[in-house]
């Protein structure tokens, strides 16, 4: 007799800090038998798995690759079909370039219950964390999260034009590599080169550092930074209001009477 | 003697429930002796807060205007000056759509210390309500947040031409009454009137109706269904992956089989 289906729930864990999860993230991942767990998800937030919860790391570690996704869609169907509640747990947001479209689809078309729980991106924690708007008013109306590929020295893929829309704020995400290239092709496409632009590692974390530049000098900065984490990079006059103190490197950070206030 | 100066926190109070908050943002709310909240703001939100805690509405209600920026600013001033500690309680997450850049240039202007807790978006609990990702592999590249004011008939502002980019999801924040303009300035731009689209009211609540349909008609299904709540629209290939089956209104959802899956 075949067991109860599971079911599978695609749970944010937001950028960090365990109490950047939802109430509701907290709750689901206390509440697991499986969990799935990418290389950002944090140690405090695997933490709050039960001790007898199987966990299964599906990111790059320890010098090996990261899983392919159908093998971690095929681990997720097996799992479920054990009848357990399995917990997808993945850093910032899932449906925030988190694959949350593949791995629902998959999941459905094999009949198992799929629900999603939102968290907290990358972007939205550096804003809060730095203390500078996403939007504002009569300078940033949009906000354009987006993430490149570089492939022979060259941003890959269509739309750059429209991302120099000098009336937004850029965010991109797993920039760190790519970030000279995408600079480069967004002043071709006429975003100032004096447009500010920061680059954050860790966001949101207690170990966060902000690096300050312009669009022109922040491929550099961050090059000679030599940072090894996850960066989110801010592009827009938003970035000129970053809060400096909270940089964990004094080297990397403005005085903090450089700061563009509007008082 | 004067007092020792109290501090505000901008808070993210997410999509309505409570537990879509960050569990950073409950706490903080449990332990304000004066919370200033938007009319988005949810009675169980604002019902965390202690019982003896100043509250104060600074939204439209019963007929009243909303509080102008500048009295919202005094009144944070104020209550910071009596050593008080103030939250600032707005839907969504303060850095988008949030003002929070004007409210922490005049705040630190007046010398209290801001801090900011983020939260769940609108667009982020919409898409894991009703299940489509934001960001899709080889469909929608990126995400763009925007608003749209309408005068004389005519979507204000420029770069309408970079947000018809067909690569990009688009969420419009505030847009119910403003979609038809912004439609029709999306395919003047060249979107095609065939791409789907979903306008998702109350996103995050057990409320949330999601009404499908494409850019070409989407405005007038919004118009018929004479909905009175926040609406946040998606426009993008990613609407047609969005679950109708939790939409509170059967007579806007389309059957579950017409859902386009990946399968």
């Amino acid at each position: 007799m075949p067991r109860d289906m599971g079911s599978v729930v695609l749970v944010g864990a937001g950028p960090g800090p365990a109490d950047l999860m939802t109430v509701r993230a907290q709750r689901v991942v206390q509440q697991a038998q499986a969990v799935l767990y990418d290389a950002l998800v944090s140690p405090e937030v695997l933490a709050l798995a039960p001790a007898i919860c199987i966990k299964i790391q599906t990111g790059k570690r320890a010098g090996l690759p990261s899983m392919n996704q159908q093998t971690i869609n095929g681990l997720m169907l097996k799992l479920a079909r054990q009848g357990l509640r399995v917990v997808r747990l993945k850093g910032g947001d899932p449906s925030v370039f988190g694959r949350s479209g593949e791995e629902t689809a998959f999941l459905e078309a094999h009949g198992v219950p799929v629900d999603i729980v939102p968290g907290i991106t990358a972007v939205s924690a550096a804003a809060a964390q730095f203390a500078f708007p996403l939007t504002h008013r009569g300078q940033s109306r949009r906000l354009v999260m987006a993430t490149a590929r570089v492939e022979n020295g060259e941003v890959v893929g269509e739309g750059w034009d429209a991302m120099a829309d000098g009336d937004a704020t850029l965010a991109l995400y797993m920039s760190r590599d790519s970030l000279a290239e995408v600079a480069e092709r967004l002043i071709q496409a006429g975003r100032s080169v004096a447009t500010p632009a920061l680059a954050i590692e860790n966001a949101g974390s207690a170990e966060a550092v902000a690096i300050h530049g312009d669009l022109g000098t922040l491929p550099a900065l961050l090059r000679r930074a030599e940072r090894s984490g996850p960066v989110v990079v801010v592009i827009g006059a938003v970035a000129a209001l970053a809060r400096c103190e909270e940089t964990g490197s004094a080297r990397d950070a403005l005085p903090a009477n450089k700061r563009k206030g509007l008082g």
